[in-house]
């Protein structure tokens, strides 16, 4: 039988991220069978094993094994790293863990892989190392600006309207055409990947949704009008809801998904439910991305102190998004 | 000894108001110590306690009484009830609620109460009968133009710079000058009530607090600027933090208030993280007013369903709030 093939990137060395895939494939967790290719390098395989005292059974990847054998597989990707440095951003791993990525989005963009799973790199490293994009997101945004940002977790799930935005500038996105466009391209993703299986919950931009109109007109003006159209083209979309209420009346509930119109109106919630199990999935591209809802954790990264939970959810959902036609 | 006075409203009669007063007050519960005086009617009370099975030991309020005797006293206040009809907005029960409410604030303006304690009202009902308020918030508002809304759990400590707002006029409060007023003044408030008990953390603006500016400018130029001219003056005060963080970050510290720059970024995460308990206090008032955190939940009233739990936590909050010097 034959599995999905599944890339996983390092991240920063110097992160936690080498750490968390090495605790993740070490064998406790039960992980959906399939064909997994680590992007990194052996050096940075090599001092982990040591530090964890975790020996992984990792073979070199053969692209032309192209039906994908369940196992572990590791493609050494060409890097500048000489010795690993834990706990800071530097150019070496801002280096390295760009061109671990770039690898495996270009991959998967080819049809290689189904699905990427991003352990996290750091802006900062990014930066020293020239690298212009700002993080994973903004570099995938650029060859796939309709991408969207997806937070996932068993308790809440959330797509945000707009990500990166200065507030007001994520305000002037809250029109009835942006609206209406961004629900039925997200309908369209989320149906081909699991048909039928989600309805959408729209919160308000104001206070109370505005409380007819008292508290703010966009969503009579502009929210309103794009849910009612949504509707009618046979999407099963329900709102505005008061932005303070929505989140915590749709705790849990396995099949919705909270469209939040602006960056920290889904993240305050997410983060706070989310934390340690939540995942980051951006959809709409021709392949699944997941990565854990963290950081590189420096100031604890080289002290077996790490915690899997995050990667691993996030490895469970790639494979879940996979569509089943592989 | 001598003990505070506080008031209790009973809110929209139709609401869950009066049975979780009988609830809290009915024995089980261990309540500061205080004279507690309640701004109704004996036929809501009556109502209530066949409906419950409860009898409360509850005496005619002597106003000369000046001292304040622990205990349960009833200020009966002329209104048009003539039967309960509960569960849903009514003329009677809006007008009643809100005179059960103006005369406790007038008992406390002054200064015949320390504290009161409000049971919701229906703004339905305020409107049918014509009451120009939208509630509890805006009355106290107009005689009080400089009050503040927080919102307090053992979890969280939320304050608002602003409150019923629609969110594009909300960032137009996110100013240095509006900024630097509102923390001298909860400060002092705050001070005022528990000297050198709290600290306050700001929230951002912007995603992740405007990454440098690169998200968002109103950190560099109005926030930041306003947060260190407050700590030149002694505040202790801190920001801005990623609003996505800092709500996570501050759970459960009993130490920290957040100041939220507009409605929704304080109330996503206190509603999330502190349904069932938490309490509403408006501060800069001359005396504490405090409200449990939910509504009249008409679909349950009269079915002994409600949970006293967050007017319980509202009656410690007043007592604990109240300065020590009465």
């Amino acid at each position: 039988m034959t599995v999905p093939r599944i890339g996983i990137t390092f991240g920063d060395p110097g992160g936690i991220g080498p750490e968390i895939i090495l605790k993740t494939f070490s064998g406790e967790f039960s992980l959906p069978r399939a064909c997994y290719i680590f992007f990194g390098s052996s050096l940075v395989i090599k001092n982990e094993e040591e530090a964890l005292g975790i020996k992984l059974d990792l073979q070199p990847w053969d692209k032309k094994d192209s039906a994908g054998s369940p196992g572990l597989f590791l493609q050494e990707v060409e890097n500048p790293l000489k010795a690993i440095k834990k706990g800071f951003p530097s150019v070496e791993n801002g280096l390295a863990s760009f061109l671990f990525f770039r690898e495996a989005v270009e991959e998967a963009a080819k049809g290689g892989l189904k699905a990427i799973v991003t352990a996290p790199i750091s802006k900062k490293s990014w930066d020293l190392a020239g690298i212009r994009w700002r993080g994973h997101t903004e570099y995938l945004n650029q060859a796939y600006p309709q991408a969207i940002m997806t937070f996932w977790s068993e308790k809440l799930k959330v797509a945000l309207l707009s990500h990166h935005l200065p507030l007001k500038l994520a305000l002037d996105k809250v029109k009835k055409n942006i609206l209406l466009d961004y629900f039925r391209h997200l309908h369209q993703i989320i149906e081909k990947l699991k048909p039928r299986e989600f309805e959408f919950l729209v919160a308000g931009l104001n206070p109370h949704a505005g409380e007819e109109g008292l508290l703010g007109s966009e969503e009579k003006k502009e929210i309103i009008p794009a849910i009612k159209q949504a509707q009618q083209q046979g999407i099963r979309i329900s709102g505005p809801f008061p932005p303070d209420v929505i989140f915590r009346n749709a705790l849990g509930l396995p099949d919705k998904i909270i469209i939040a119109l602006y960056h920290d109106q889904g993240l305050v919630a997410f983060k706070l439910e989310s934390f340690d199990t939540g995942v980051n999935t951006t959809l709409g591209l021709p392949f699944i991305r997941t990565s854990p809802d963290h950081g590189t954790a420096f100031d604890i990264a080289g002290r077996n102190l790490a915690r899997p939970q995050s990667m691993i959810e996030a490895i469970k959902l790639a494979y879940y998004l996979i569509p089943r036609s592989f």
